[in-house]
């Protein structure tokens, strides 16, 4: 049930972003190693309290690609095929240090399509174009009220998003992920930076 | 034969790896938005004309992450499982402008296996421990008779490594590659910079 929920409000708007293609990318700067930057806040909202798409994330910290194929879950899969994860370098500076995620964390999810199934190198899955976007921010004072003070939100095609209903997302990240409702046990470079 | 002799001579010293456990990561700053470090060399070489294994590129930019399970290639994939590919940020901002690889391009192949084929969102590949790397350096000087002046390194568990014999990989890259004997058709990061 709440698998499926999940589904339909993370990747409305999916449709369109197929139809329109790869999604126009803007990259602003990015940096690990500006230290003025380690307190900058890379979550963004609106006056509406919305969550402003991120634009520069393919410039953060990329800490794993998880896989879910369609040809291995019905056609269906909860989210579509590769999930490019990526931390705020600000955040990473501070994880590589202590372990945790502070508040101010954002994590986003870029989902990309299999492009193929064979190649030089062997037989696989090789990452074809990009669907669209999820992300979740952990914000002590802002969502004070949600489980480990984390919130999700789905993008579509939108420039902003309100938080998920707070069921949608974080019962199964709650009751599934290794860390902090994060999924560590899928991203061996957060687990490399914490066992140094 | 050329994909045999590639996974003999770049995985030398991995099953020393596969029993040292997870590599040591020393991350140094990295940074795609300082534009003093534009110009900046990110492939060091020691007075051995050897190249030093890079250690921060898991903060530079992550491209692309192919996966050639061992259960898709009869054991054997040539390289293992996923490979996050990463490109050194002054040669992103280069390619970002130009849509080209300039000389002093470094291209980092992490090799992951696979963890896990099943989490809570589905089945399908997971990652699982680093296994060691690999890197390509484009060099018009250092590898004028190389073709496109790219030359290929393995590393296995060694803190430098000699440029592999020619006809070992860049056959292989010459005929599959999209791209400057680079596989943009498997990394979309670079194929939507260039399509800006």
């Amino acid at each position: 049930m709440s698998k499926l929920r999940t589904k339909k409000t993370l990747l409305s708007g999916l449709p369109v972003l197929l139809l329109s293609g790869v999604l126009g990318m803007q990259v602003a700067p990015a940096s690990a190693s500006d230290h003025s930057h380690h307190n900058k806040e890379y979550a963004k909202f609106n006056k509406a309290g919305e969550l402003v798409r991120p634009t520069d994330y393919r410039e953060w910290i990329f800490v794993g690609s998880p896989l879910t194929p369609k040809d291995m879950n019905d056609g269906k899969p909860a989210f579509p095929e590769f999930h490019n994860v990526y931390i705020d370098p600000a955040s990473w500076a501070h994880y590589k240090k202590t372990g945790e995620f502070r508040s101010g964390t954002i994590i986003v999810k870029e989902l990309v399509s299999v492009g193929t199934k064979k190649s030089a190198s062997g037989n696989g899955y090789f990452q074809g174009d990009f669907l669209g976007i999820a992300a979740t921010v952990k914000d002590k004072k802002r969502f004070a009220d949600r489980p480990n003070n984390w919130a999700y939100f789905g993008f579509g095609d939108k420039a902003s998003a309100a938080a998920e209903p707070d069921e949608a997302c974080s019962a199964c990240h709650k009751a599934n992920a290794a860390q902090d409702m994060v999924f560590t046990q899928h991203y061996p470079v957060l687990r490399a930076a914490k066992s140094k």
